[in-house]
């Protein structure tokens, strides 16, 4: 089969295409014949070693996230059966509750082989069905960004209709979280440094949005829009940039969800502020099979559809992540196998 | 009756004992004679205005905690009756459940007057009976400190036998802390300057103790003493001089409660951390009177007695404040009125 | 001002109208002038004494649900202001988290005086705000029937969009259940024993219905409309009549939430199934503050309408409890005061 | 190695050692040399195929409960090493989280082979280390009785300190539910028809015993000892025989576990009662391996040790099941393998 990956040395310049015998399935695993994958900007990060020593030794296949169709199974299986078209999860020892080390250790793409081969093995247990009416390439973008702000949303912020939520630009997390937010009856708010992508936004379920280059101070506009008590969710990607403005966007009992660290990876802002207005900040990284089943169960009942910018062909990898490292996209990237 | 109040300017010089006519209780609302009072860091700031413009206009009845007895009941009482010993909650809005700007807007002894008097009216539904075998003096430790430490560790934190904890210093708090989640099945490491203190914190229970002057990168030795993890929960005081420290002693997926800010105001520290290792920080100011109720339950149950220092008379108030200023008290300080 | 009172003895047949003082607003109480009240199947018991010992003395003003506007406040009123439209909560004193024979022990209409009265007054803590596109007609029918259905469905039974609920026929909770759980994103399922009626509950979002008369098995076809499963929740108003099918209607792991006794009052049916299917009954009667805040933030986001068969004037009460008795209503059956 | 096994026909009769190759660990799998295996009621039931068509077919090795030590392990295998103690968890697909139909699907000594095996291979992922403290025979009871009580009253129950708790009888389940809420702060009162028995439970913790002989009408009692309002949480096993009085014995909004029909497997009582009184009657049927993690890591905290009864050798095991049949055991019945 034929695997995308990175080999030699950690490098943009040494992701390849290369052969690699069809792997068996064993006890309880499933084997997917993939068909779309999806990038993120952990793609972006992982050629150069990104994640550091944990990470699998070279040769490494690319990506976490893909959607394929179970063409074998091992002994023991009872989860799938051949045809299923399933998502391999991006932690594959995260299966429910509260993540902890051992849960986080092994993530595909970084710790693990990732997505992009014509053939992946994953334990039954590491992979979801998806939602019958999506696309493939829709269906491929769920494991990373979908789940990581529906674990955000949904499990640790208990999102309940009518909250209000901000969400900043229109990143992959921060699109699923308007999606879903306004799919479970909230009301959203967008940042964005483009009036056009603001619209874009607002097409999409949006109800408000905030240029933040011409509002610079946008957690005053943030607190008008909300009657003057700040969000009830907030989607924090931008890091130092922005923490600060998010804290005073937040309602008192509100929760800031640490996704990103975009604009810096340091902590900034008014500690203060948070022990005085009782504000939750929680880191987020990824999410538990629980939540993906729980998001793609919403998905379905929903009707609800992922945002994809492009679907490229595998051979256009290179290209492919040089889009997403412009931002220029509105939605995911996908890559046909 | 007697009150102790600030009067005329905001200032330490101005806080003095006056009389007022006795409170008369309204319908649904107690009367309490009051016993003891305590103090707590906040008693040093409302004297200067610290908590600005939300605050109650002079004269302001000082302190925030005290237990009494209730000797007259108004109509439609059905929670407490005459002869019980109650103590009023910090928060008189903030019943049950989370707290938000309503349930947090007013407090004893900042927005309303305190319990440094001789006689105190408060509605019924903003009391709660203390365990009987508190002496005075100690129940009258328990509305904002000790609720404050139940509320991290029990009601956000969810404690479980087993979970290591670590304690920032030996103020009324992080003693409340140390004795919870040593009570609660829990083993505590304990950070603190002092020998001496670290020996009297061995003696409430702490499992390990550590002098961050001789060890300033703490958290090194903290992973050492939780077996490399870092520890489930971490209650934090110090702010922006102990944060970056704290960031690396909590476990993947563990709490870092947000309650002080001794040692500055600004958030510090990684925030790439943060979202990697899903850590939560979560600012802490108070509980509401079912965390109260589930303390006091706790308290009774396992026969634990909150740490006094030192019992001065009411008309020692500005000694008792200088012995809270200089930090030498080990355990609460207490006032009779 | 004018009331609908119980007086003299305890019977229907001394229901009558009365006059009052007009009641003044104490402490943190308002004043509400009543626009409409609503009735629920406890109004057919109360004259008769149906709660027993712990009623009221009469004369017991009727009802105890009912809308009106704000038209005076106590001291110290913070929640509202004169203008506002809001319902008094059943339970005054159950404000949040889980009940217990305090916050239960007195409900309007019945320990309390009710609605059915041209002015009411109530603790400001007992009373919610009404979503503004409802009717005066639509939101006096939210203190009762549609907070327990909330606290069934979201509160106790934590529903998740994609799950499947049953709803046993069209009284007033079980509409009420219905309208939630599909505009929540669950798949509902509809018993009834007219075919007319599963056809208007379509119409209101049910994605099936039986007819327990031509199907009296119906928990098969129940299990077979779930592939096999049975459903998450199931809304149980039957008691003893209907319990030993909902028993096996139910998924493993699933929850019956037990609130009417329509067809008796003995729990029936297996309990080795109970045991062995890890399945919950959680009796339901009613809701807190809490409940009622989030329902009317739900029905505002999602622009739910509760339905309305009948508004009756307040000098119809008699034919309102007729109609009511008879069960020939479809949805609440309202009057105006 | 030797087994004992149930083979030819279902019959107790049948019930014997036999050969069989030793097991091999494949991937993510480790293999337990066993040491020693304990008894639960569902033992007399099995070799009689109790538990029906979805049992496994003959032979099937014998029991659910028992504690061995890892002498392989297969690759991929990181939660255990070589030497580790361990006990399988009863149902190994149960990791997290609530149940459901997929994770009750399988157990130990049902549809599955059994633990009184020389060896026994099972996933890594379905097993528990066990506190250091125990001995084998203390070990091996944990997987089923203890994490069934640990469930009943921690994980669905969120059992708090100060609450009371009412257990009957001394069987496993509740010895165990006895002993966890004495350890975590609660109030026990135990019924029994033994005086003797009773005496016995209170030197385990218990609080207060009633001779539900001599005191049939215990649920009166109870309220007494509860100071008329009822307890807590009430650990159900009698079934038919005594659901009547726990729903007397329970108080509003309390919680009844159902765990065992010794006494009859239908529901009975009033379901007015329940809806009235807001109560939880919720099937148990055992727990997940976080339950299991959770109550080894509270065990190990407070140094709690199981009650043995009496150890057999494995060659007694019809002796050993004899003794179960006769409930003359105080404690749980343990094998040397």
């Amino acid at each position: 089969m034929r695997v995308w990956q990175v080999e030699g040395q950690w490098s943009m310049d040494n992701v390849k295409p290369a052969l690699r015998p069809d792997p068996q399935p064993g006890p309880r695993q499933i084997r997917l014949a993939m068909r779309v994958c999806a990038l993120n900007y952990r793609d972006l990060v992982v050629p150069l070693r990104g994640y550091g020593a944990r990470m699998k030794e070279l040769p490494l296949v690319m990506l976490c996230d893909g959607v394929g169709v179970v063409d074998a199974v091992g002994p023991g299986v009872t989860r799938f059966a051949v045809g299923d078209r399933v998502c391999p999860t991006l932690f594959p020892r995260w299966i429910d509750g509260p993540p902890d080390s051992t849960k986080l250790s092994l993530s595909l793409g970084s710790e693990l082989d990732g997505t992009l081969a014509e053939a992946m093995v994953v334990d039954e247990d590491a992979a979801c069905a998806v939602p019958a009416h999506l696309t493939d390439a829709e269906a491929a973008t769920l494991p990373t960004a979908a789940v990581t702000a529906w674990h955000a949303l949904v499990t640790e912020g208990r999102l309940a209709p009518g909250d209000t939520v901000l969400v900043q630009g229109c990143g992959g997390v921060s699109l699923f979280a308007l999606q879903f937010a306004h799919m479970l009856g909230a009301r959203v708010i967008v940042t964005s440094s483009s009036d056009e992508r603001l619209e874009r936004a607002r097409a999409l379920g949006a109800d408000a949005g905030i240029n933040y280059v011409s509002d610079p101070d946008w957690s005053k506009r943030v607190r008008e829009l909300s009657g003057g008590r700040g969000v009830d969710q907030l989607i924090e990607v931008g890091g130092s940039g922005t923490l600060a403005q998010s804290l005073r966007a937040v309602r008192t009992g509100g929760t800031v969800s640490l996704i990103g660290v975009l604009a810096g990876a340091e902590l900034t802002g008014s500690l203060g502020l948070v022990v005085t207005r009782h504000v939750r900040l929680q880191g987020i990284t990824g999410g538990s099979r629980a939540d993906f089943e729980a998001m793609a169960a919403a998905i379905a009942a929903h009707g609800m559809r992922p945002v994809v910018d492009r679907v490229f062909d595998s051979g256009q990898l290179l290209e492919a992540l040089a889009l997403l490292r412009s931002g220029r996209q509105f939605g995911k990237i996908a890559l046909r196998v």
